[in-house]
């Protein structure tokens, strides 16, 4: 099992929740806390083997706990695997990607859905044999009803987390609101630098000596949500634009795939406008 | 306060240790937590703000648990700095890099020698003032009358840490044995590539991409102590023998200088021939 | 067109070569040259667009040059795409990788056939549609008549390069000598470390706080072939030999592809058991 | 000797070049070109063991075609070391860290003298021996006048370089210009990310998780000038913004080491607001 916490700091949480677990017969295979100074905020990830008894009955009792110190927590068992929907748009490299990492056994997902604005045959290299595919194709009138429609199949898919795979559509503020906290998507730049479109035609132009990519969390406010995974690669005064978005996409992959997996894992929780990280 | 400790797994650790503090009116900043599922080991690292009572009486309850639980165990007030020796030979980045930092307040440690086989003239652009310097020159006819000398030093000097910072002889079987796991050497390769002399000239001749850095515990088995860090930095065709020692002078420097940190901060604990290592 | 030569270093070989192609009304796109001087032999690769004349008195012409210097060289219109075979066994993250981006357009090659010595089921998620696949099963007794089998292939299809793409069978010294410089192989380990059989597992036994991979050129000398491309990762004590494969697989796909994209662009020269890589 | 060049493309340079070179006995060492599609520019840097004739036919030589080519160039025998001056403030860390650079050999130099705008004894621990030192103290109402006795003395001294090393002072346009294309500045930023003032601390703000330094060459356009070199480190939630600043200094020490290095090795060529930066 997967506990995670979050909630103002003060002295004994460490110690009511082992004991609790403790007592419960359950055995802590790793644990990691973090007490952000600046904010007196307290935050805590263990994963712990159970004892016998039952897990509701566990679960009653950290609720309990978790009222009493003001508690934002998460209880999850890692065979529960969150339902996860892909959103993608002309460039698949980034769904691509996902889904040869999913069929290795690398992130502990179902796939609700892949959506995109565009067919089906856009994709004809990467496997989506036994996945459900929607296209839900938009245009500046109709982008009202197309988030109507993925959030209806968000809702009717129950689907846990939302990843915006290259998906070159920006969210309304309103979506934006309904998914925060789990809605990922990837920029192709090293934020805050060249937010907006064409980043890499923007650090080419710039002259920079290398570029990145960006895995947040989606909010209204575009390119400012959360950072939970950034990277970078070397590039010189040889890399034409068709350069960078080449070595981007390897970028982009890596830097996805991780914030990903993290999420999966329950290895990201919200701080703010930042997150608190809890790597492997 | 930090806490530090490894015991044989078995359930309740964590829940024990944090009601032993909590009871005592501790505060948990920072934890970390390791099982190691391999040897059935469990990692502990613990910093917290400490009660109103005695730290005697918080150590000794500590030393109950830790016999209960066949802990190795070590609690430490961050203000006692450790004592440190730096060994160096002829070239002086790693010494002179060491001093700066520690000049710089990244470093908490207090320096009881630079001891070199090389006279205190050796090094005309590094800051040694108000440091001791002891010159211990060395012969392979001398060897074993200079280690008694380096060794008396240590203790008469209560050093808790030897630092050999490219120092460039090789530690008898018995001085590596007394030192056991408080003496870090800088190895100018990544282990294991390139063991022995030379290795930026072995690295050059095998014509590898990157060459590294090693900080290890010293053992009496030459290069195959516990590795603490490593890095690497990227070489071309065009880096001669020298430009690879210049390349690598910069990879030292930082590599020794996290380790050094890292254990200074008690963030590294020993693991079979292998280390934990709770990083920032 | 793309020129590559070596040859024993004396004065005039630049302007020798550039006169050469300006008489014609050449155009150097890109250029670099390489002097070893412990070695005494000197590299250069040109990127060139033609004049008006033949390619065939250009070739002409440089091969009349090349034996006045004594030079090793090539000539190559880049449209000209290399043959490439790629050989593969149980995983194929390795394969999968090069596929995908050959279908993106980032290795300019043509697949002549992709060879395992495990059955087209083994991939059911690579995009083999449109390559030829050969199965080629193979065991200790008939590895003789296998590598016959595969000899006879790749002269069949006038295969350029053959990539071991993660192919677990030791190829024999008489096929190594065969395929001298034009057979590349990814390993599993940042070379000369960890030479040999599972070398995640000896990585991990080892407690190195980085893992790497390394594309060589295949000779006789088993992981001695001289090198083309290296890159690591940081790993932690949290890292089990299954975290260490699965870093690994992201590290060994992407120093293959840049190994073999580097070789497909002539950027690759060798230069006795080491490389000189004209990197962009 | 080194010779740098840049011109509008067109064929033949590099054989009326390397030609001119080789009439004269010249041996080319190595030779780097690019060609820049986008804006039509041709660039190249040379290195040769001139023949036996005067240098200064040689100038005269390329001085004569340089004309006809409409060329930017540069010609310089390496003994002839490029003068230095370096400005620091109130912290030392990358001013100490070039000078125990210069003393190792790593920066092919003379230092005409280090400026300050707070007294020598600002830097106990930097080895100033035999260095000349100016204390250049500043007001906002002396601004002007001091930035006179500055240039004054970057004349008197034949400065042909000036080092920005974490300098607080913002240079007037009118500085700026006249120092355009030989005045080096050290951001502790990934630019274009976090402009302007305390960027670390708006980089924790931020929650990056990587932070970097960037070296530039100073224009009228604060934090715009044409990027030299960058480069970045990986941080976590742990780090507050007093360990992004300890981080910081490493990689704002070896970001700005690099690119004076290059420099001082006519490697660094403008190419209007962006640099060719031919590396080693």
């Amino acid at each position: 099992m997967i506990l995670t916490l979050s909630c103002p700091d003060r002295t004994g949480i460490v110690a009511r929740v082992s004991a609790l677990l403790f007592e419960r017969g359950a055995n802590i295979l790793d644990a990691q806390q973090f007490d952000d100074q600046e904010t007196g905020r307290f935050f805590m990830r263990v994963v712990f083997a159970p004892g016998e008894g039952a897990v509701e009955d566990l679960r009653a009792a950290i609720g309990e706990l978790a009222e009493s110190l003001a508690m934002d927590w998460t209880l999850r068992d890692p065979n529960d695997r969150r339902r996860v929907m892909i959103l993608a748009s002309q460039t698949d490299h980034c769904l691509s990607d996902l889904i040869w990492r999913w069929r290795q056994g690398e992130l502990p997902m179902d796939i609700t859905a892949v959506v995109s604005n565009h067919p089906e045959s856009t994709y004809p290299h990467t496997d989506l044999k036994g996945i459900a595919f929607r296209h839900l194709p938009v245009t500046p009138e109709t982008k009202a009803q197309q988030e109507a429609q993925l959030w209806k199949l968000i809702q009717d898919t129950r689907t846990d987390l939302v990843i915006l795979a290259r998906y070159m559509q920006v969210l309304s503020d309103d979506l934006s609101a309904k998914l925060a906290g789990r809605c990922i998507n990837i920029h192709h730049s090293f934020l805050p630098g060249f937010k907006g479109a064409k980043p890499y035609h923007q650090a080419h132009a710039r002259g920079v000596k290398l570029i990145g990519a960006t895995a947040h969390f989606v909010t209204a406010d575009l390119d400012e949500g959360p950072i939970i995974e950034q990277d970078v690669e070397r590039i010189s005064h040889r890399d034409a634009p068709r350069d960078l978005v080449r070595k981007g996409r390897d970028i982009e992959r890596r830097v996805l795939a991780r914030a990903v997996r993290w999420t999966l894992e329950d290895r990201v929780l919200l701080n703010g406008r930042k997150t608190v990280v809890f790597t492997d």
